[in-house]
Order: C-alpha cells, then sequence, then structure tokens
C-alpha cells in the first residue's frame, strides 16, 4: 500500500461515483474541471448539470503535494516536512426537499517524516427526517463499518454526531453517520484493513444515494416543501461556513475556493425567527435533529 | 457620560432610523421583537416586512450585562469582572440589485475593572459599484469624521478595507467606508468627543440610505441584474460567516442567534466558478473590489 496505489483507487471510486449518479440521475451528466495547484499537484473536480434528481452536485478528486502547511505542523509540534495529500469528496443537493442532501469524504494525508493516516466519512442531511430512511442509511454504514471492525460505527457514529453540530443551532446538521480521522496503524496489515474500509465508504456512497434517488425522487411535494429546503440549506451553509474545520483549513491556508465551495447549496434561504407549526413534519423534523440517537434500532 | 446616558442616546438612535427607513420605504414597516437574555440584560430587534425597497432589515438594538465572557477576558489578559454592552446594529438587503447593501454598527463597552471602549463602523456593498456613488458615500463619511478628528476618516478607512476583506475571494466585501474598535481616552472631553462622534456615525446611516433609496430604486433592472445580486449575496454570507469577527465571536459564546444572523440575506446563491464576461458591468464590479482605493478623490 503505497501513495500511488491509494491514489488510483481513489481515481477509480470517483469514476465509479460519476457514473453511477448519471445513470441514476437520468438526465444530467458530470462536467470535469482539471486544475492545477501551484505549489504541487492538482485534481479534477466534477460537476453535474441539467439534472433532473440531482439540482447541484460536486464529485472531486485532488492528490497535492508541498511543503506541509505551517498551520498543520504547528498543531502536530512538527519539524518542517513535505505532505502528499489525496481524497475524493462529495456533496449533492437535490432538486426535491423529499431526497436528502449528502455527503462523502474519503482521504488520505502522509508526510515525509513518516506521518500519516486516513480520514473520512459519510452522512446524511434529510430535509425531511423519515425514520424508516434513516435506519436504512444507519444500518447500511454499520453493516460496511462492521466488515472491517466492530468498534468503527459506534465509535465514528458518535464522532458525527459531535462533528456535525451546529452548536448556535443547538442542532445537528442532519442525521448524522460516520467521521473518522488520523486513522493509521503500525502493522502494515492493519493499515490494508484500514485501507480497504475507507475504499468501502467510497463504494457504499452510490449505492445508498442511488436508493434515495429512486424512491425519494418518486414522492410528490408543494411549494410548503420547496420553502422548507431553501431554509434547511441555510442551516447546511451555516455549518459549512461557521463550524466545518475542513472548510475554513482549506479557505485558511489559500485552499482551491471553488473546490471548497462545490459544497454550497445553489440557494438558500434565511428568514428572521422562523419556527415551524407545532405537530407539522417540518417541526417533527426538528426533533430529530439530535446527537446521540440510535438509528439502528430505532 | 454614563452607560445611562450612552443606552438612552442608543435607544433615540434606533428610534431615529425606523422611523427614517419607514418613510424612505413608502410600504413597509417594523415590527418589534423584545427579547430577555438569561444571564442579564436584552433588547429589541426590529425587522422590516413588507417593504417595496426594503426586502430584508433589521435594526437591532441591545444592552446586555453579567460576567465578562472568558474569552474577552483571557484575550485582553484581565481577571473576572462584569460588563455592559450597548449597541445598535443595522443591515439592510434591498429588493433592487441597484440599491446597494449596508451595514451600520455603533458600539459600547464598559467592565466593572474601569476598561471601557466604543467601537462602530458603517459600510457599503453595492451590488454593482457606481463610482459616482461611492463618492458621494466616502464623502459623507469622511465629513463626519473630520468634524471629530482629521486623522478618523485615514485610520478608520484603512481598518474598514483591511476588516470588510474576503480572503478566499481575495476581493473586499464591498466599497468599506469606516470601521473602528476600542477607541477610548482618559480625557473626560475627548471621551465625550468620542461618543459624540460615535452618534453622528448612527444618524448618518439614514441621511446616506435614504439618499440610495430614493435615487437608486428608480433605476431599471432584469433578470441579469437579480442573478448577479443573488450571487453577491452569497459573498455577503461568505464574509460574515468565515471572516467576521463580530459574528463568529457571537455565536461561539452563545449569543442570540436570530439577532446575530439577522444579517443574513433573504436568499442567497451559489454557482461553480462563475465568472462575469469581460467587459461587462459585473466584471467592472469586480474591479473596483480592491482595498485602498481612494474614493474621496476618485
Amino acid at each position: 500500500m503505497d501513495k500511488q496505489t491509494i491514489t488510483r483507487d481513489f481515481i477509480d471510486i470517483q469514476d465509479h461515483i460519476c457514473r453511477e449518479l448519471e445513470l441514476g440521475d437520468e438526465n444530467g451528466s458530470f462536467h470535469e474541471d482539471k486544475w492545477v495547484r501551484a505549489e504541487g499537484g492538482g485534481g479534477r473536480t466534477r460537476i453535474f448539470k441539467n439534472g433532473k434528481i440531482i439540482e447541484k452536485g460536486g464529485v472531486a478528486f485532488s492528490a497535492v503535494e508541498g511543503p506541509t502547511p505551517e498551520k498543520i505542523l504547528k498543531k502536530l509540534n512538527l519539524e518542517k516536512a513535505d505532505f502528499y495529500a489525496t481524497g475524493v469528496s462529495i456533496v449533492i443537493h437535490p432538486v426535491s426537499p423529499m431526497v436528502p442532501i449528502i455527503h462523502m469524504n474519503i482521504r488520505y494525508f502522509e508526510m515525509s517524516n513518516g506521518v500519516n493516516w486516513f480520514g473520512g466519512g459519510i452522512d446524511l442531511t434529510p430535509h425531511y427526517v423519515e425514520i424508516s430512511d434513516a435506519k436504512y442509511f444507519h444500518q447500511e454504514v454499520k453493516k460496511t463499518c462492521d466488515a472491517f471492525n466492530p468498534d468503527y460505527y459506534p465509535r465514528f457514529k458518535k464522532w458525527a454526531d459531535d462533528y456535525f453540530f451546529i452548536k448556535h443551532r443547538n442542532e445537528t446538521r442532519g442525521i448524522g453517520g460516520i467521521f473518522f480521522d488520523r486513522l493509521v496503524s503500525n502493522d502494515p496489515s492493519e493499515m490494508n484493513n484500514i485501507f480497504e474500509f475507507v475504499k468501502s465508504i467510497g463504494y457504499l456512497f452510490p449505492k445508498v444515494y442511488r436508493h434515495f434517488m429512486a424512491k425519494n425522487s418518486a414522492l410528490p411535494y408543494s411549494e410548503t416543501e420547496k420553502k422548507w429546503q431553501s431554509l434547511r440549506r441555510g442551516r447546511y451553509v451555516e455549518f459549512n461556513l461557521v463550524w466545518d474545520a475542513g472548510t475554513k483549513f482549506g479557505l485558511d491556508t489559500n485552499g482551491r475556493t471553488e473546490s471548497i465551495l462545490m459544497s454550497m447549496p445553489p440557494v438558500a434561504n434565511w428568514e428572521y425567527m422562523h419556527e415551524p407549526e407545532e405537530g407539522s413534519r417540518e417541526a417533527q423534523t426538528l426533533e430529530y435533529l439530535k446527537k446521540d440517537i440510535d438509528w439502528v434500532s430505532l
């Protein structure tokens, strides 16, 4: 397992995901934007256009290298070193408010001093929380985790609850999923197990999302649901710009702004003191935007 | 000059501004939302509704008190102390893309240990930069500053350029204005001069904004300009959520979220890699979103 293998496998995952999403949408397609990073490396950002089900979506691959940013070195208390980082990152904003927003990321980071790790996660942000959908999603994620390590799902599920939390609203971004970082082992076979796990998350993504695309895009909705979707997208913006450590780090260290902000919804709304009617489906959804819900056995 | 006087004068300024904006709009009116802070104090947030010229606007007054947040004490390297803070804060998002977004804030802060200061600012974010408008705005601001101290305008204009800067876009939020913080003097007559200056900024706001409301809302525009307005509102969101120190501090210290995010536009758009056509008015506007432009004598 070396960085070339990881990079190649990540590229395959990007290709696979893009094919799957195009098949699922039946109308739109990805447009590729290749870019080069002045300090070393580059990427291929793919943006979905003319979607029937996907309104705005990006599937980004990048592999960048060069001197490690000062902020990372300082945080890790390390001397100057070069780094190599590669990853696949996805956010999909669907047309229909009945289809959830989804985010997936897998990444690998290594430095010339030998420090290296994997990170990643997958999490779901339904505009309307449906218990059966949430259960399906968490069961699929758990199954993928359990195939590699029985500790993964409980640890990484909690990590996601804590990470995808909009502190100033006291609500989670969505129903969570898993989040993990700095996953590493000195044992080469265990490190390979981690790599296989990370790839499985990449392959799980199109499977679960095509399920939601097919099933939920067939559901009816009206202006009420569209309006609520727009307000929820506002919350998505708030999380990503105020609390997401990855976004903040990227914007603060001269990352590629257009790739980082690919996660922004096409349109978002804000309304002062908006409160859904008691007992409404919108109010019910807010009840479920909490940490520590055991979705798998709910 | 004591905190009661300052508070009363700030309340008068909020009242004056609300009356002026209602007169200028001719259709909409402010709805007041009184709130109480659990730890001490409260405020009256006024939100503009049904505006003909103003699409979303808030004029907030607050006067809060209690134990000084740890983050402030640590930053100032001070022991435990109580604080009192009062201010008026405004953001207006107009219906027409030809009318600029405006922001104004005046504030006073004091602690039981004797530390105190004024802060504030006023800045303009036109969707389309018009030289004559920018010049008018900066001249009015300079005139107000010069009446109190010839150093104010150059110092605070630069401060605004540096403060209202969207680092990850390498562009200023708008055409700036003035920004100042921790303005204080041991000389009581000078401190009173500062207080009068701060109030003048409060009274300047409705004067300049009514000028733009009357003049610019009469200008024609089409879907092209509306679309651009929506993208520029996206940048406004980016600045406020990623870089605005006041917003970040408020959201991080359990401030009143709905008052802090009153600054959000009603709707905002994001488009991947949007670039205006060369030579277009949109492209020209981007050329002017730079620091250190001498608007007064341009």
